[in-house]
């Protein structure tokens, strides 16, 4: 049978697109050769998705899984289409086709780490263990893996909740890790610096070589529990929303800025925060292209600026060892997980 | 007297935000030893902006230069406040700081390469010399330049008009050279070749080492066009929206795909036209962060995508070598400018 790398095999309409943009997918349960077959065990709905379904139904549960349901035997996917987002899921490796790449055995227990809204799904038990309160769905069912889909092993020596966490954002410190490591002993700025996706960037420059981290963060709280998990050498406050002051609490421009915090408005601060010569990575999905674009031009600024990729080689394994080996990453996940 | 690289003494208000957030710049035309004043010979105004004014004032001229008028006296620079925009001048450089590192002599006839939307900007014939029907616009008065602006010298040898369509997209083979002469013999990938930006990424990717080029363009004539100019190893036609479509005429992934296609909707297909450890740069500013960003999760792209910055050290010059010593990329400015 021929297959695609991609998924395009499993696009039932309309034709032609990747899966993520399909309107249904396939999500039969034999699988081709490069493929995988994961036996679910839970759906982590996007938060937007559920926020959204929660409002649309006043909040009824039964009406949030009819639709949860519905949209499922709909499009043969979750992919809520108002929101236009998904999820990941949680589950048990089943069948791996001969050519698949993906490097996973029968009896993992796996988390996918491409959204819901490109990966078939098929659901057998009416969700009837979930009780539409919440974003977590245990479920019973199964979902397809293409040749080039992400899944990560759960770690057994940590709590799923916690891995799911770090792997949500494994992307940053892996960027982070490899544009620092370019550089003779940069110096590298952080903003948002407390967060998940921060710290673990954060660990990730000073175990690449980074001369010195300075970490920026809105408020006092936040500068006390990042100085309390040592993570960088020097903690600042500013609102990245004000190019100045960002700029002024970072000091002498860094060679290297991680831009990890969701607000809108932070290119210009980043763009003066950075030397000539420098990179810029941005990981905030509140980025806007035409801001970072006409504003290093309006500033004659010669930097370079990263599109935030959340996908490398290798980096849930090493997000996942930055939590092990990095005691000030574990205190900020424990925190962030469990407020 | 304390000054600002980047134009912070020239802000009157609000106090503390860069010159293009201002809403009201001093043009006092006593300069700092770091600015540089120009005497204004025309203002081009951004095509977006002229058409809004046009469209505001069913046409009529008089009205048209009024309220240009009136931007120009309230804001001390010619910032539409509708659609944020401004243009670019030219002028003549009447008086150079003794510390501007700009290296701009008294007499040179400048463009300025930064938005007039960031500088300050004073008139004193009331534009009577515009007749308000285009976006040419004939003025008496001038305009100052930060340390960090941008201005390149007109050269003699062109016409201004050839000059400034070269300069309005100079950073696209800048970055292009930089990117591909930091690799050996890779394979580039232009999508949107036959235009402006695209002519000159094509031809600086071979000037860097490019071991072969591909000019993807939508139709036959553009084709045609590209195969006349000579620019490009292979011409392949695709609409750039269509993933697989583009990814199938670039055929085995190139190395570095530069897109330069002013439509939205392109960043998938260039993902996946790309090879793992490939590198995109996006000089569209129809380019969407998040397409980029979570497609390349979704599809597990090793790549490293590039925001275009319309900035780079000698970018100018570089682009007017390329016109001159290009004889196809000179055709195609001729033809497009003619347009």
């Amino acid at each position: 049978m021929n297959s695609s790398p991609v998924g395009l095999h499993r696009v039932l309409e309309p034709p032609g697109v990747l899966p993520q943009a399909a309107r249904r997918l396939d999500p039969d349960p034999r699988i081709r050769e490069d493929e995988v077959r994961v036996r679910l065990e839970r759906l982590n709905l996007d938060a937007a998705s559920y926020r959204q379904l929660h409002t649309a139904h006043d909040g009824d549960p039964d009406a949030i899984r009819a639709e949860v349901l519905q949209i499922i035997r709909t499009r043969g996917k979750m992919h809520n289409p108002v929101t236009g987002s998904g999820g990941m899921l949680i589950g048990v490796v089943d069948e791996v086709g001969p050519r698949s790449p993906l490097g996973l055995t029968p009896g993992m227990r796996i988390a996918t780490l491409v959204s819901l809204t490109l990966t078939p799904l098929h659901v057998e038990d009416d969700l009837r263990r979930w009780d539409g309160r919440g974003e977590q769905v245990p479920a019973e069912g199964h979902a397809i893996l293409f040749a080039r889909s992400i899944a990560a092993e759960l770690p057994a020596d940590l709590p799923a909740g916690l891995s799911l966490a770090v792997m949500d954002v494994c992307g940053a410190p892996a960027l982070t890790h490899g544009v620092v490591a370019a550089r003779t002993a940069p110096v590298v700025a952080v903003i948002g610096a407390a967060g998940k996706s921060g710290s673990l960037a954060l660990a990730a420059a000073r175990r690449a070589g980074a001369a010195r981290t300075i970490g920026v963060v809105p408020f006092e709280a936040e500068a006390a529990r990042l100085r309390a998990a040592g993570l960088a050498d020097d903690v600042v406050i500013a609102d990245a929303r004000d190019p100045i002051a960002l700029a002024g609490a970072v000091g002498a421009p860094a060679d290297v800025t991680v831009v990890c915090v969701d607000v809108p408005g932070c290119e210009h601060g980043a763009i003066l925060a950075t030397a000539a010569g420098g990179t810029i990575v941005f990981f905030s999905m509140a980025t806007s292209f035409s801001a970072a674009a006409l504003g290093a031009e309006g500033l004659a600024a010669d930097v370079t600026m990263l599109i935030g990729n959340g996908y490398a080689p290798g980096h849930a394994q090493m997000a996942l060892d930055l939590l092990r080996t990095e005691p000030g990453v574990a205190k900020i996940f424990k925190e962030r997980v469990e407020e």
